[in-house]
């Protein structure tokens, strides 16, 4: 997507076809650099670091990291080091796992002297799939809101959004940016509300940026606000990401994703989620078995910004020794959602639903 | 209430008889002071600077304001003009210029020489008025938490709200909190869900700390995990105060209430609405008819706290230029109140339910 006019991805190769450039997304939204990653250790520390975040770029990060490693040294030995390296800087991101495994098959039995072009073919196609999927959920999505732009007859289609399922966490587009970008694109008036998303703010740091970067409207609110925004009728539907999916359609979200599902019910809004296919868990059906993750409370306590001088702090919110809770998602039932929207197509978020883009899928899980 | 073991209320009459403390809640939750108001300037000043906040105490302020003015000058020119000085320093605060009014009635036709007596005993009456509805209204919310705790057989009972509805924004008690503290201080076992209210925070800096303060357990959480706290079923009651409450029952308070009483009316927990008779609107129906005030986009955009070194700052959270929107509040339709706790009792938030509380005023509006 576009940032000053420029159209960029969150990773990218480089002329000299070696070079992995990607946005340092610590810096954002205050300052917007670009940092070149030269060698395998560049990588996994921008992996550690949370230069780079989000599950699909992390993968592709990680794609790129093992290519760079193969620049150097492309012995058995060095792709297993780099492989174990790249893993261990985020131990719970099943798509870093699931990217460094690509690699691995793609670059088994290659003689070494294959194995550097191989390597950033591999990690290219890893990138281009992710680009695809998520161009794909857009166009899907775009179905939508010519619907409502038919009916709201000039007038913006607002949407509601919560949290960062944008295109800074993928490759390109993003999950529930896409069919938003591809809207406005298409020169369908949109206008984008929001969330902040506390704790981490990934709504106002992020989100609103990259909305911005693209020259999309919207307005950033608290995530105390959007039930209201709905009532007085100034949404027209939301539109959301996914961390899990359950094969019955329950959705495991940000935390506060349940609160505006209940608001859009109450409301008569269309309350949307978009996915990519690896986003579903056919081993569960019900959300009510979805883990969920308790984040440190120092994410509730203190929140980072720019101060007015340019530098960057965090500030304590509440009086030191206070005790905080950090429950990062939470689930919202299939009954409170509209559909989903997949790089296949958009389906009701139901078994029955999900059968009618994914019947191998349900099938095999079933026999399982 | 108590803090560090020391019992306080938010305005108080020093021990000389005419100077008057307060606590300078813009200092909270990071330190504790108290000012001593000895000129009428002293009061108007905490008024406007927000040293005092919350209704009840804005009106208190001004009541000893009125005194303090009487006490250097008992004109009739003075007391007008400590009248307009002391409404003027928050224009829309409706228990300001009730106060102020009530200091005019008491000392209209008062010989000046009497007058500084006359404003101060007036004061404490409003002061004790205060007190004691605050008193009532947890007295009878007590009797709802007794309930709850004989259901848990010796748990805690774990009650969520939001904003401050605490003794910090009244003169002791508050409404929210004082079901709370008279449970808390009868020995039945409390845990309160904190949400830190974004924008302003003042459930982080005003209820986590007043609990806090008292030795009432408590936990704070971002606005958006309340939800997924009464899905796992660790939420017996949520309580809340209220900013104007019509006459069908519906309930505007701080922006996001809504949303908490939709995740509880899902889950099946008792949702209350505790607040004083003034609170009640009889002009009004429907919520929907309530205004709601849209504040500024920088209290959005800008977190303020203490920074490691202790001083206190603003940070920006979102890049430069971002815009903003800041409604204060919602409303929450009367069908997903379980019931309101006022100092005359409790019943259901509906024209029947007040009716059998207010009769007289429910009459008295129907025939204005």
């Amino acid at each position: 997507m576009k940032i000053g006019g420029t159209a960029y991805r969150t990773i990218w190769l480089c002329p000299d076809g070696r070079t992995v450039g990607i946005i340092d997304q610590t810096r954002l939204p205050h300052h917007f650099e670009t940092i070149a990653l030269t060698r395998l250790e560049d990588a996994a520390c921008a992996i550690r670091d949370m230069q780079v975040r989000g599950a699909p770029l992390i993968g592709a990060t990680a794609a790129y990291g093992v290519a760079l490693a193969m620049a150097h040294n492309a012995s058995d030995y060095a792709l297993e080091e780099a492989i174990a390296l790249l893993g261990s800087q985020r131990p719970t991101a099943v798509n870093l796992r699931w990217a460094l495994e690509e690699m691995r098959r793609a670059l088994h039995g290659v003689h070494p002297a294959q194995r550097e072009a191989a390597a950033y073919a591999r990690a290219a196609e890893v990138c281009e799939e992710d680009v695809e999927a998520c161009r794909r959920i857009g166009a899907n999505g775009l179905a939508l809101f010519k619907d409502i732009a038919a009916r709201k007859g000039g007038r913006p289609v607002n949407v509601l959004t919560h949290c960062n399922a944008g295109w800074l966490a993928c490759v390109d587009w993003g999950t529930a940016t896409s069919p938003i970008y591809h809207a406005h694109d298409a020169g369908i008036p949109v206008h984008v509300w929001v969330d902040e998303t506390r704790p981490r703010n990934q709504g106002a740091s992020l989100t609103a940026y990259e909305l911005k970067a693209h020259g999309v409207p919207h307005t950033l609110v608290v995530d105390n606000a959007g039930g209201h925004l709905m009532q007085r009728g100034d949404v027209d539907l939301c539109l959301v990401g996914a961390d899990r999916v359950t094969s019955d359609g329950d959705v495991a979200n940000k935390i506060g994703t349940y609160l505006k599902a209940l608001a859009a019910a109450d409301n008569h809004v269309p309350f949307y989620v978009a996915l990519p296919s690896s986003t579903l868990d056919w081993s569960l059906d019900s959300g009510r078995d979805i883990p969920i993750e308790e984040r440190s409370a120092t994410e509730v306590l203190e929140i980072s910004g720019q101060l007015g001088d340019g530098g960057i702090a965090s500030v304590s919110i509440a009086a030191p020794g206070t005790a905080a809770a950090n429950p990062a998602f939470d689930v919202t039932p299939a009954r409170l959602v509209t559909a989903l929207i997949t790089e296949r197509g958009v389906c009701p978020a139901s078994r029955a639903g999900l059968r009618t883009l994914y019947p191998r899928e349900l099938a095999e899980a079933r026999s399982a």
